[in-house]
């Protein structure tokens, strides 16, 4: 059992989760998961583990490349060729459920799903090759309350987690087309016009117009396009309709096309949800994956570069696995982002970090022990958490570890407490101590841990 | 976006977990982890991914077979080599953890983890390439007494799920070595016996001597050894009496072997625990894995082949990642057994096979859709899980749909009710309906909730 020391690090790019972030992220699983419940959504978990060529091919290029492969096993190891990849995101496993299980689900099947998926990308601040997902879609239904609903409830979430100032910028997939169309670039350079938009955040309007020529666009066009994403700080309403003057080419009598309709319903529904007043209708939005197929959404926040989350509709994903169409619309929101905004704001309640018991028992003869387990058990049947201390160390020794790993009262077995049916409770920061019969230990504990508590 | 219907089927030895199968797993792991908390127990989680070499060598030679290796990727993709691999356990990582974040654990470390771990094993009944672990394990002291709290907290845990028949098989890895030496079987031989015993569950006595034998053992030694194990159903003071004096060979006068003094006062200690009465001294319990050093347990239910958990003391383990001795001592519960038999003898609450929601808003005209996501949002403030039916299609197929998925009431906005800002509620089940304000609407579903749940 000896021998060289190993490298005892998580794999790069990993994390592991201590306790005290174990709680955070639970408390946040745990907000998320009541009200996409509330919101009649149901849970759905899937493996880790796909077969390759169920996530081959759905990503695009650059998705294929950070797929994380894994080897056959056994004979086949050796041929070094992989049959099995760790999962990628939620959406595709959700249609591949969906047109696996079609029969088994409600036809408008709505689900949430919280599990990690793997990307091996270059690690960096926020970036991490294994981190959580927290999904809600909403299959079966083309209505624009879908939309709607997911806006309300994904904005209830960040309501109830603190967030305040958060946006959710929303555009649509055929209007970004209708938009590319009217401004002159051709439907053949739609795909690497819109790699270069997506960019608009990160290198501003030069940049862009810069990758736009570089990439085909006519300068002519590029510029009719930045103008468009110029609009800015126009008003929803207002902005939809210069969109419909430069798509329509301000003809009159010309039909409003069916995605600025969409938008205008998605407006209108969300003003009666949580999601009221958040909605910024934004031109330049284009999201990256390529399933999207009308409304598209980001949310974003003032103190952080990326986006807490997006999603959007994708009606054509379950269809590529089973061929029969199902419209399906969905929400993303990343766990790790939300967290790292959550602990620069103080977002988390105090209680959080809180220790691992509310009582340690400390006897100091061997034979006690017994005891003292007997004791845990009364206090635990009186709803505390309670920690053992499992060697018969001196008082001293024992108050400092209670005191060190933040355990806020000891639970005291001494010889005359044992002798007498009493337990003696101390409150570590307070120092006040009682003794009380064994039955009325949890009541005063609870007493002590209100008056630290607050 | 079209092209051959893809499979759909997860991977092999994998599932996906519709609403129904999450409901049933989340009830668990809620007690599980519960009742750790209880104990003073924190969360750690540790990532899906792991370096290789933390994992090769730790499992044994057929452990080794069974890891999914994650492919280099890039450039190195092609070489066909592994740097990754899939967690087979939540030991080892365990161990990997503390070794690398002793400095900010406290010294008596307590952590549970509930996560899946992967082995590429033949898939069988009961028996999935991916399943989940309840691990809970206690660092930094070599007291029985955390023995006793180990057994005391997974009784707890296996007797609130409803569980009333289950025992705890109790041995000890000194007590199977000196065993071995009195039956006579050379140390040489000491760990091919060991796979030999561990089959008596499987094979019987006449397997495991014929087995035995045919590892080396003499018949003369296999046939001692056989002896020992047939002590069967004999009271646990008696066996340990029995085994004291077939170890020290009848001797007056020899120290008691420490081992077994560690077995008597782990079960004088776990007679204050909810493990009262549920462990059994079974000298014949082996355990697969290399590296326990102490006491070993596993549970048993009179109708699983195969074990509920098991676990014991490994103190060498951390030290094999830091060098640093750290004592600790385990049990891991398997969630995927536990779900299997808690099925079969009908263990879940009926409420959790329930609907997605409590109630389902019906509308009939496209512009009363807001006003459904209005009353949605006032009855989720009262408590209530709510789906929005998201088309306007006829009241009967509306009906059809809540009753069809099990939602047992539905909230019917009408034109009088939005004339008159009431809403009808109707019971599905009874057919009763009522027409309330809508700020009353809540109360009056969780009225008709109660009579349908009893």
């Amino acid at each position: 059992m000896s021998g060289p020391k190993l490298n005892t690090g998580p794999a790069r790019g990993m994390r592991d989760f201590l306790p005290v972030d174990v709680r955070r992220r639970a408390f946040v699983i745990d907000v998320v998961t009541r009200v996409y419940q509330s919101y009649g959504f149901e849970p759905l978990e899937t493996p880790a583990v796909e077969n390759i060529e169920t996530l081959l091919g759905k990503y695009g290029e650059e998705g294929n490349q950070l797929i994380y492969k894994i080897l056959k096993r056994g004979e086949h190891e050796s041929t070094g060729q992989a049959d099995l990849a760790l999962r990628y995101d939620l959406t595709v496993p959700l249609a591949r459920v969906v047109a696996e299980h079609r029969a088994k689900l409600p036809r408008l099947f709505r689900r949430y799903q919280i599990q990690p998926v793997w990307r091996a990308d270059r690690p960096a601040r926020g970036r991490y090759r294994e981190f959580y997902q927290c999904d809600v879609d909403a299959l079966g239904s083309t209505s624009a309350a879908i939309e709607a609903e997911l806006c309300g409830a994904v904005s209830q979430v960040l309501t109830e987690l603190g967030f305040e100032d958060f946006r959710i910028r929303l555009n649509h997939r055929e209007l970004l087309r209708a938009v590319l169309q009217a401004a002159g670039v051709p439907e053949g350079l739609h795909g690497e016009a819109l790699i270069a938009v997506d960019k608009l955040d990160k290198i501003g309007p030069e940049g862009v117009t810069g990758e736009l020529t570089a990439r085909g666009v006519a300068p002519q066009a590029a510029r009719a396009l930045l103008g468009v994403f110029a609009g800015g700080e126009a008003e929803n309403g207002a902005l939809l309709s210069s969109l419909e003057a430069f798509v329509t080419g301000g003809a009159a009598g010309v039909a409003v096309p069916a995605c600025l309709e969409n938008l205008r319903e998605i407006l209108a529904l969300t003003e009666g949800t949580p999601a009221a007043g958040r909605l910024r209708v934004d031109p330049s939005l284009a999201r990256g994956l390529s399933y999207y197929t009308g409304a598209i959404f980001e949310i974003a926040v003032p103190d952080l570069a990326g986006s807490l989350g997006g999603g959007g509709r994708y009606d054509g994903l379950v269809g590529m696995f089973s061929g029969e169409q199902v419209p399906a619309c969905g929400f993303s929101l990343g766990l790790e982002r939300i967290l790292v905004v959550m602990g620069e704001r103080n977002l988390f309640p105090p209680a959080l970090t809180a220790a691992p018991a509310d009582v340690m028992i400390s006897v100091f003869r061997p034979e006690d022990l017994g005891r003292a387990m007997q004791s845990a058990l009364v206090l635990r049947q009186g709803g505390l958490r309670v920690f053992v201390y499992p060697d018969v160390d001196k008082m001293g020794k024992q108050l400092k570890y209670a005191s060190g790993c933040g355990i806020p009262c000891v639970a005291i077995l001494g010889e005359s407490e044992l002798a007498a049916g009493t337990v003696s409770i101390k409150a570590l920061a307070s120092g006040r101590q009682d003794t009380v019969a064994l039955a009325d230990a949890a009541r005063t504990i609870q007493d002590f841990l209100g008056e630290v508590r607050g």
